[in-house]
């Protein structure tokens, strides 16, 4: 039990809530946000959007009844206080560390997480799913989507209003409209929320919802029923429908979402609405600490830092893959005007801020919307252009259909720049960018790359801009850029592997080979580690760097194997249609005689969160792991 | 030449049209319809969207200027006036057969099919990119978009919507709205199409329109500035606003759609204006051949047909898969009332009508929204249910994140059933269902079978029902179920193959095999088929049915392996990351002693449009193509 938390403490679940007064529930929230600065501020986290939510769940909270009723959280980074809420507070500085909490919802984390989500825009179709399932039954429970201004541009939520629409049953939707998701919004719905917002009678708007809703005569459902002609259209006389009205949804907005008593009200009045509910409430990222209010992209998530410092620990000025791919798409772009970059609402994330600065004519952020972004993409390309899709590996999933059917069917040549391919650690599941190869390459007409360094990554780039036969793609892993790796290197070439070679053998003088490695991407620093450890213990183990994902360059793995040598592919991917099947299929298609041949890859299963090189070793994708197989492996004789 | 259509003969490109009198470009209107009636009865194909869109593409192609100005087709199947008036009327009686005219547009077969697509929802995003590369080089030409009411549903559509009316620029989006995509349209935005139609004033429209227009003064400029509160008020003089222009749209409409003055004077006018204009047009499925207006869903895709007898071939009684699929869900969904099925736009195409007529409540169309479909199926599971989502294959890649992160991450049991898997025939390269193997089997928690005929595909989808393991999926082809395979059947099991034996020869007295061939689905028919071949020409072929594509059911294979025995696999799947590939993973990793193997499975390219026994004969996936690499492979040795 923690004594600075005296109410939260109490709180098991948000049905502990209802036996509190209003004043205390003013008490609560104030103890969620301090949890938070508290808490994330030693742990690291998302930090702004959190502190952007505390008085929106302590209301809807104090009125739904959970459990029973269900609230589904897109995303899920905004809902640490859902978390504090639901009795996770002992926990809480475990968050996102290995085996601890989340730092999303997770449906076996704890039986009130009723649908994780990591990507955004699945809230509203899962709660939909959900009010459908009730009605099915005849329950009676509320069903309510939590989403935000960010992710309800993405397609799915528009899919899905317009379903919740028409089928006109008991859904509440929160909009929780923080004017940003990561970076600044995008977007003409941007500028539509803008509208609604900039009303002048938005600043009194607490007093006058409270007035107007206490004005409503009759009992509970026949306010309910009101709503429609009555708050709506106080709030917003001029219109005679928003978007969402126009949707089939009563629209009660916008509230001020740090307006607890307000917030309250509402919340309380709308139970027995029956049909769907638009709840429009503004709310301010880092809401209760100046500079993140201030700079929330910037304390969007965070590292450990000290609270009373108020600055975020500076970072190291170590190369990574992002800067890295930054820095090279700014060179690019500069020297030919035919490029453009797309990114979906991650400038940061991907690293094109510095392309954005410099060259912002050519530079589009088409919002969380990866299929559009793709699509747009490709026009470009059959307009003649030379774009740049830059999506992390596990939000490009959502493009796929697009990558397939408007890129590769029509060959043209959109590059695309996939970072935090692998695990990538802290995020977990949801984020895991280990599917790429597999999803990619099956594609007729697709190329695929993946870097063993940041001069490779600026080679392929180079490559990809003056590369016009059709799409091709890079993918490389979050985190910092090797320096283990020999520096003698051959310039790239297309669909060529690159011979290593054995540590400390000159080229030519390797003599016979135990084993064979042929690394993609993150593992040649991993596999040319182990190599270093294999001749430490008197074994020759010569290093390929694969390069290509496709087409794959199994002849110059050929050239090096004999009878008797074992070969070992490395990828961080997974095993299915990864990289390490598609050689085996190549070699043995191509009647290469095999002696043994293991794939290390991950598993056929989810891969928790936690560090990087924690997460990575205990999937044996590491230097450790790698000697390990081989020293199990290379006695062994198979396949004949 | 073809007498019969004089002025389209003159047609080679659309720029002709701006030659003709309005007069003149009635009578193209008349003979384009003539054409498609004349034709399209004899070749079979899309027909009643493609009488829906005469006018409408005649008035554009007579205002636009094309080639230059670059009009985008969503779907395609709406295009075949387009077709017509870019000179392909001589070509246009080969029309979606082997080696002629797609159904859809292509852009290798045209050069003004300047972008192509089968799936809907692409051309906003395809259009506003080729925009934006207009913009990036300083060109002055137009672009348009032309969707559908239904297309516009699709999430990417908003996407696309929301980016273009930030960036403000000259884009033209043509709404084609014929109240009904393939089946009548669903979602809260048809109820709200409806609203903007229903107005009393709609009926004088094309009046009204031309009188609008003539009144309003100056020259086009100030004719298409004019216009945003001009001709959308007058139209809409009760709203402030619809959603399209909420969205940053000029909305011009609702507009008749086969009103060719009116049409005319609206494109000629808005051909100075500079941002983004949204044209509302209401047309009608089938204009102009009675009963396809009347049954438009009917009619929407033809076989060959006699034109005076105004109907229909009857279909031949044969058990299709679609149908079998059909009547089990019907049994499945009255046996558990758990039971409830989710079709994307498609109750004829998946079968699933007689499940809607008789189970309605347990039925749910969601539009064209495989997204949201995916994801409010896992909402579904997650509360108890047991969703069946009925998707083709081809349309499920649009739902592939939504399979990985909001099903597959989670476990939920929702089970999918993918119609179309393989080769389809005459739609081509976009509609194919050759990736599901791939794209779904790599995902962790998926499972996924595959029925060799009718018989099975009931029993599978009895088990899928009672599975509540986590996802699960089956994929069928399009066709007739095969009656040639053996009769006596073990039942299904989970992850087991069905050893179907030697042709001719009682099970356990098979001796020495000189092949197994393991087969997927829809190839056991053609697996048993070579078999017999194979026996008459004294060779011994063990057939398997594979069954499960995941998990594979490697054990069973091994134990019919000798160390002379060739292994072939057959699919109709891509060979990256599919079954063949994966087998081959399995046997060698469990030190499976293997002589020789073989893939057989679609190329690493676009397999073209053809009847199905064509273009599977072309690729080697037939009873003949596996005899012959049977032959040619049944000597030789290898991997050892």
């Amino acid at each position: 039990m923690d004594s600075n938390f005296p109410f939260l403490n109490q709180i098991v679940n948000p049905l502990d809530l209802h036996k509190l007064s209003d004043k205390e529930l003013a008490e609560v929230a104030k103890e969620v946000r301090r949890a938070i600065l508290e808490k994330v501020s030693q742990t690291g986290g998302h930090f702004s959007s959190n502190l952007g939510t505390v008085e929106l769940t302590v209301a809807m909270y104090a009125s739904y009844h959970i459990p029973g009723d269900k609230v589904i959280w897109d995303t899920g980074h905004q809902a640490y206080p859902h978390k504090l809420l639901t009795g996770r507070l002992p926990r809480f500085e475990t968050l996102r560390k290995h085996k601890g909490l989340s730092g999303f919802l997770k449906r076996d984390e704890h039986e009130l997480d009723y649908f994780g989500a990591g990507h955004a825009g699945t809230a509203i179709s899962a709660a939909l799913g959900f009010a459908a399932a009730r009605d099915q039954v005849g329950g009676k429970e509320k069903v309510v989507a939590v989403t935000g201004d960010a992710a309800i541009c993405a397609g799915m939520s528009w899919e899905a209003l317009n379903h919740a629409g028409e089928l006109g049953t008991d859904l509440h939707v929160v909009l929780n409209d923080n004017r940003m998701s990561i970076a600044p919004n995008v977007g003409a719905l941007t500028n539509y929320f803008n509208r609604l917002r900039s009303r002048p009678y938005v600043q009194n708007m607490a007093q006058t919802a409270k007035r107007v809703i206490e004005k409503i005569p009759g009992p509970a459902p026949r306010i309910a029923a009101g709503l429609r002609h009555g708050v709506t259209h106080y709030f917003a006389p001029e219109q005679t429908g928003t978007i969402f009205e126009e949707m089939g949804f009563e629209y009660i907005g916008p509230v001020d979402g740090h307006d607890l008593p307000t917030l309250l009200e509402i919340f309380r009045n709308i139970q027995e609405v029956r049909y769907p509910v638009f709840i429009h409430a503004i709310t301010v990222k880092g809401k209760g600490y100046d500079v993140a209010e201030e700079d929330a992209t910037k304390w969007h998530g965070v590292v450990p830092f000290e609270l009373e410092k108020c600055e975020l620990p500076s970072k190291a000025a170590v190369s990574n893959y992002t800067s890295v791919f930054g820095d090279a798409m700014k060179e690019i772009g500069e020297a030919d005007q035919k490029v453009v970059a797309i990114t979906a609402a991650m400038p940061d994330g991907t690293g094109l801020n510095g392309f954005k600065a410099k060259l912002p004519a050519q530079y589009y952020d088409v919002g969380i919307a990866e299929q559009h972004g793709v699509t747009f993409a490709a026009g470009l390309a059959a307009a003649g252009m030379k774009p740049f899709v830059a999506i992390y590996s596990t939000f490009l999933q959502r493009g796929y259909d697009q990558v397939l059917h408007d890129v590769c069917i029509q060959n043209l040549p959109v590059r695309f720049a996939m970072d935090r391919a692998g695990l990538v650690g802290d995020d977990g599941p949801t984020h895991h960018g280990t599917f790429d190869i597999s999803f990619l390459t099956h594609i007729p007409n697709m190329t695929l790359c993946a870097p063993r360094d940041a001069t490779e990554l600026r080679e392929m780039m180079q490559l990809m801009a003056g590369y016009d036969r059709g799409p091709i793609a890079v993918r490389y892993p979050r985190g910092n850029t090797p320096d283990n790796l020999p520096e003698s290197r051959t310039s790239i070439e297309f669909g060529k592997a690159e011979v290593l070679g054995v540590p400390g053998v000159p080229r030519g003088e390797e003599g016979k080979l135990d084993v064979v490695l042929v690394a993609v991407g993150s593992m040649v620093t991993e596999a040319w580690a182990a190599a270093q450890k294999l001749a430490d213990e008197g074994k020759t183990a010569l290093v390929i760097n694969a390069r290509w994902c496709k087409p794959i360059d199994w002849q110059t793995v050929a050239q090096h194997l004999t009878s008797s040598t074992l070969l070992v592919t490395i990828e961080e991917n997974v095993r299915s249609g990864g990289f390490g099947q598609q050689l085996l299929d190549l070699l043995v298609e191509n009647d290469v005689p095999i002696s043994k041949f293991k794939v290390m890859s991950l598993p056929d299963s989810w891969v928790h969160h936690g560090a990087q090189p924690i997460i990575r070793g205990e999937q044996g994708l590491d230097a450790n792991g790698i000697v390990e197989v081989v020293k199990s492996n290379v006695m062994k004789r198979g396949l004949a």
